[in-house]
């Protein structure tokens, strides 16, 4: 139970709540900003000259003006070349950088193929720090990065950023958020979050959930993975370990799965069981986002063994659907990554078992929808997750970035 | 996205602060609610003073006072006998109704037995207006009665406090929120809410899970319901209809459920699945808590019939409860109605099964608990959604009691 905020708490929250709004919604005008914040104009023209200040956003002219007289309402833009934020997205084989700005475009990016197999956690950041380090050489000198995020296919802990258990890439135990933050050296923290986690976070924020406060958010990549919107929050739980929708136990005494148990949703529904049921298991064990839609390819064309793997897989994902539904009374469970595929490849069967499995209540509101950010999802969502600081209290972070450095500048 | 609030907006958000404090954990002292609340010792005056004059708190000398020297701090305390709610519980085969206190105190309440079968609108509303009467005649002149709760075995939409469905009871469709205020007319709103979210609420605030943000609380009555604390909050979902975990489906192919799927953690650990089980089936098809808690004392003392019984349902719990454990990483899942006692007859299988179904990572952090407020739960849960409105806005609330009714009082 905690009382009231202070005036200067109010204060940092509508700077944050401002810069929150052109970073989400782009350039708005103060008529705008005043009405959609519920502020008058004056306190929308203070904000926006302390933030002005403080070098995150600037107005200008609209680029195209009203007909009508008078003059034109000035218009609020973030900074978006200036200010920025890097991502990073560790995919089963692939790892990608990215620099993006204030106002979520994505300004410069590298990516590199991640053999499959055990990864060594040094080796690891220096490659995630190694292509950082050349964005930030590119971003020019007066470009400040205010913040680091990190998708991860595997459990992290919240409170410390840690990667407790990351089976699909053999990586346990790892302290990936203090490793990297120490070699970026950047003076920010880097933020570790679960891949599907931010993926739901992104759709939420800037995909097909957008406006919608209650979201089931299915990830597929080599393993299943979930991320669920709670009234507008990122389901966390206890530690962060929440939503691993993945290892819900659908068909007990099912096909075992990686974590130890028997017909979890990811042991029945994931790549290599798609793979098995179509009869295109790789000769060396891969597979990857290829194979999958190459199955999806084929059913359409046709192919009766894609046809009745992908039913078969769409029977358990329509069973988790079910139970989901009738869970979290979601407004829209959104699938991403190769589920995408699944899904559009077996709709229909997802749809008759979420028609028999869920209570009619929460069916009658719920939409199944496809991924709208595609294979940026999850990095979208590593780049929202740096955001978050900067967001909650802009002119701290920012005066804190340009105290003196006590870590060491990028080489 | 919202601005801060207003200076007016603070005050009242302290007001029902500090009111929830002594609501909730009992008379403090000036100084226990300053550093409680981190507001200084002449703000807490203030409200203090607020709060008094609306007749919501008073303050006394302490009971025992300190030994130090000085003058004691003053004592805050609710005023428990001249403020309270009506709880109205509906369950499967009884009736409750109580008058309520702020602080948490029954001050008075009624129970009747509930005959089997379907229920009609009317005479429920009937019967549960004209209980409420009595207790209201009781409480005096000057007692105020500022909300009314309703617990109740099915599906409610939080929206307008409408029952959607209610199979176990066969009421489908039902304003009640509605019909039951008009019929009380005290000028307060009746607020409905599914027993299990109910339930859930009111072991978080007062009984096995206070302190805990994170908790997953199932129902045991006829039927098997679920009420979900996410980050400290109920979770809700889009009309309020999450946390229906009855109607998982654990066991595909399984048994039957009355809202038409099969294998639903309901349909398989159930009252009636566990007295068939237990070959306890009642010849007229009753059965209830005591028939259920029969069955747990018979295993108790060594009935091998009795112990499969348990045995096969708590598989099926242990199933449920690895799920939910994987899906929220909850710091406590409490096992609350019949479902306390079917859980302490099966507790090593149930937690068998979720150390073989649920990750590591969420399950170390678990604790597996029994309600601790016994058949009061729901009872104390409806009570706790009643004061919801007073604890959110206290003035706003009283002044507007205290405005010349215009419904008719009651007679």
């Amino acid at each position: 139970m905690k009382a009231g905020p202070s005036p200067e708490e109010i204060r940092r929250h509508n700077l944050g709540t401002l810069l929150r709004f052109v970073h989400l919604r782009g350039p708005a005008s103060r008529a705008v900003l005043a009405e959609s914040l519920g502020l008058n104009r004056s306190t929308i023209m203070a904000l926006t000259a302390d933030l002005t200040a403080a070098g995150l956003v600037r107005e200008e002219l609209p680029r195209r003006p009203g007909r009508r007289a008078g003059r034109p309402s000035l218009v609020v833009r973030p900074e978006s070349t200036r200010v920025y934020v890097l991502a990073f997205d560790i995919g089963v084989d692939r790892l990608s950088v990215a620099r993006v700005g204030l106002g979520g475009t994505v300004l410069d990016r590298r990516s590199a193929d991640l053999p499959r197999g055990p990864v060594d956690p040094a080796e690891l950041v220096t490659a995630l720090a190694g292509a950082a380090r050349t964005l930030v050489r590119k971003a020019g000198r007066d470009a400040v990065c205010v913040g680091a995020g990190v998708a991860f296919p595997g459990i992290v802990r919240r409170s410390d950023d840690r990667v407790v258990f990351g089976p699909n890439i053999k990586l346990y135990d790892v302290a990936l958020g203090e490793m990297l933050a120490r070699r970026l050296a950047l003076g920010v923290p880097v933020t570790v979050g679960n891949d599907a986690d931010l993926g739901a976070l992104a759709e939420q924020l800037r995909g097909a959930g957008v406006g919608c406060e209650n979201i089931v958010y299915l990830h597929g990549d080599v393993g299943i993975g979930g991320g669920i919107i709670v009234g507008g929050r990122l389901l966390g739980g206890e530690e962060g370990f929440g939503g691993e929708i993945g290892h819900m136990i659908v068909n007990p005494g099912g096909r075992a799965c990686a974590c130890g148990s028997r017909g979890c949703l990811d042991s029945e529904v994931g790549e290599r069981t798609l793979l098995d049921y179509a009869g295109r298991v790789q000769p060396d064990g891969q597979s990857g986002r290829d194979a999958v839609r190459a199955v999806v390819d084929a059913a359409d064309r046709g192919d009766v063994t894609a046809r009745e793997a992908l039913h078969r897989v769409g029977t358990w994902l329509g069973f988790a659907v079910a139970n989901l539904v009738n869970v979290f009374n979601p407004g829209m469970v959104i699938f991403g990554g190769t589920l995408r595929d699944v899904y559009l490849g077996s709709a229909a069967q997802v749809r008759s078992m979420v028609a028999t499995g869920a209570l009619a209540a929460p069916r009658d509101r719920v939409k199944l929808r496809t991924a709208e950010l595609g294979d940026d999802a999850t990095l979208t969502g590593a780049a929202e997750f740096a955001f978050a600081d900067v967001l909650a209290d802009p002119l701290q972070v920012l005066a804190r970035l340009r105290e003196p450095e006590e870590t060491a500048p990028v080489p």
